[in-house]
């Protein structure tokens, strides 16, 4: 078992045994928010034929040649293609065809021009400028060639992509199926929301927060009921866990405390410990085991520290469990909007908004960076990395952060 | 019916219509990604007693005054405080109290040293330097004060939130009724993912994809069947739309084609048309109508325009019927890392990515800007903005883009 490791190597423990999820053949409607098991190419290319992007006349560009506003160049039109119609004749010198919005390109035509840029006369008409072949008309394979790829293994299924597979005729893909994350929050402090609370006593918040955590990633979690400070009980639950889900994740009790049961509760079970403490703040006791290639993670029952770690820590493993072929947070560099005024011994993660101003970013630390104060986590998408051994903080500073929240609503 | 007006004005004209949602109480369980319909704030402050936030002995700072290393000062520990238990004895001179992480501060006691800052000796304890009060003690209402914001009306329910409302016992709370929007396709040459594909036909994306975009948001999708190029059966699909959803949205047939017939088809509903044409690029050709208050927006069939108009025009009403109190997308500066070589007589709407580093925002231009090429919407997060009379941009000139999609997996 290694103890106060850093928190790279408690992510590769964990990482190097996530188990691989199955798979699943779901409709495109069904798709949306999964992840792609299989690559999927296109079958074909796009436009499948060569197309009019506007309401126009489909021609042969050389019978333009010697067009001019004062002496136009005047063609029969022998036909009107609408979209979703094939063209029946084909053009020829002297000869036009009407082409409507995504209508085919007539054989023989090799340009198209727009409605407005002709006069017409009855079944003539007339074109006042040489026109260039090629020009106004969407080519085969412009849009997508037999072969690119369209949805990548390892990638969430957006809207984008389901537009893409339906462009193609594709009814159906591949994608894993959804992993289920188990919760028990131990604590003798701990009463449900239906029961009375009395003195000493808190209302277990972890429980949903954590439950609400695995919906926003797509993982089913499955609520176990709390258990009090009594290793028999939690042994006991956490077997329930692993046995209902791939993870069990429990909050409390993993700290140095004579009441501090999970590791000798994980023990019992005759699981083996990764790890014991990892070297950051908030949330350093916290620990991991497995069992029967099962993964066990017991976060601190802090509200706050269960947050963090749960983000840092369990997340890239649920991540790549689930499926996803990037499970690290994107980090990036930011400067301080305002200050910290602790020095951080160890390595410190405060939470903090993103904002961007003129091309830069700028990071606003929360106010309140208690490890109690859930209040914090209610905005912040960004968590701040100070190393260990780094002083106090002033505003200006260059920080790295991790994205750990959603950042597109960022305050301009 | 105003013709070739102004994106912000169109949005202006679609918001100023936008419908209230009804509202429904859920459990903190199930609302997570619902919009807070009214004010929740905390009940209680918390910490609801002051509470120790680790394994150590309460007892009274002006004990410990004349503590020195060589002289520490001895106090007797009358009884031991486990997180979840109220305290039994009063802390008085000469005593202290063992509290567990989470434990209440017994009455007597201000101030609580470390377990490992004492010596322990049976039921004595030797204390080796003077104790500031207040120390280590989480005191009432640190984390949140009485009264303070906890869920604002308008905002969605996130994971930290449900957290929040769970610490105070909050057992529900009242959000918005979803909304439905109906979602309608048109055109001759579309063909279902079902039928076969001959020439001039292609498979309608605009379904799969709107579709997809509406359960992203969070509205629920009715899909009505494809309607071929006749105003009747597309005046009756639009009638259909209404009774069943809150907004119909169209695709196709808004153009000035002579089978672009759902203007026709809106008028003879006898829904009045807010405005047809918006003058951007790519998705110029679109229309807005209300009947019985219900909105009518007629897209562009064209994919790419279709998902644009979505995004900038459907996407603000959406949201504001469903009761988000911010509804327009955020908006950054960033600097252009390639350049688009076309000049733009009109406003117009590329799809780009960010990027960042060192600080400072950078905007990546997709490769493929026509409009029919879905593609690059695959891994598009934002729409840059370029004025009409726009020459054309190079790399390092920086611009204005909407936050249309995801950016917390920014490219490091």
């Amino acid at each position: 078992m290694r103890q106060n490791i850093s928190l790279e190597e408690a992510q590769h423990l964990l990482l190097e045994r996530a188990t691989s999820p199955g798979e699943c053949e779901l409709s495109i409607g069904e798709a949306l928010g999964r992840i792609v098991s299989r690559d999927v190419v296109a079958a074909q290319s796009l436009p499948s034929f060569d197309r009019s992007p506007l309401d126009g006349y489909a021609l042969r560009a050389c019978d333009t040649m010697s067009a001019q506003p004062t002496q136009p160049v005047t063609l029969w039109v022998i036909e009107e293609i609408p979209a979703g119609r094939a063209a029946a004749k084909t053009v020829t010198g002297g000869t036009a065809a009407k082409v409507l919005t995504g209508a085919p390109i007539p054989e023989g035509a090799d340009v198209v021009v727009k409605q407005e840029d002709v006069f017409v006369d009855g079944n003539l008409i007339h074109v006042f400028q040489p026109l260039r072949a090629r020009n106004n008309v969407v080519h085969i394979g412009e849009n997508i060639k037999h072969g690119e790829m369209l949805a990548k293994q390892g990638t969430i299924v957006t809207a984008a992509i389901i537009g893409l597979l339906a462009e193609q005729g594709i009814k159906t893909l591949y994608v894993y199926e959804p992993i289920k994350a188990a919760i028990i929050s131990t604590g003798d402090e701990l009463v449900g929301l239906d029961e009375p609370l009395t003195l000493g006593k808190i209302y277990d918040s972890n429980r949903h927060t954590l439950q609400a955590r695995c919906k926003e990633l797509g993982i089913d979690p499955v609520l176990l009921a709390n258990v009090p400070d009594c290793r028999a009980q939690i042994a006991a639950r956490i077997e329930e866990g692993l046995a209902a889900a791939d993870v069990v994740i429990t909050t409390g009790g993993v700290s140095v405390g004579d009441y501090d049961l999970v590791k000798d509760a994980v023990e019992t079970l005759g699981a083996s410990i990764l790890f014991w403490r990892v070297d950051i703040k908030p949330g350093s006791p916290m620990l991991a085991a497995v069992k029967d290639g099962k993964m066990i993670i017991g976060l601190s029952g802090n509200p706050v520290a269960a947050m963090i770690t749960f983000d840092l820590l369990a997340v890239p493993l649920l991540k790549k469990m689930m499926g996803y072929n990037k499970y690290f947070y994107s980090r990036l560099q930011g400067t301080l909007v305002n200050g910290f005024h602790k020095a951080s011994e160890q390595r410190r993660f405060l939470r903090a908004k993103l904002l961007t101003e003129s091309g830069r970013l700028w990071i606003r630390l929360m106010g309140m960076q208690t490890n109690s104060a859930l209040k914090s986590m209610a905005e912040c998408n960004l968590f701040v990395d100070i190393p260990a051994g780094s002083g106090a903080l002033a505003a200006g500073e260059t920080v790295l952060a991790h994205v750990v929240g959603k950042i597109q609503d960022v305050d301009e």
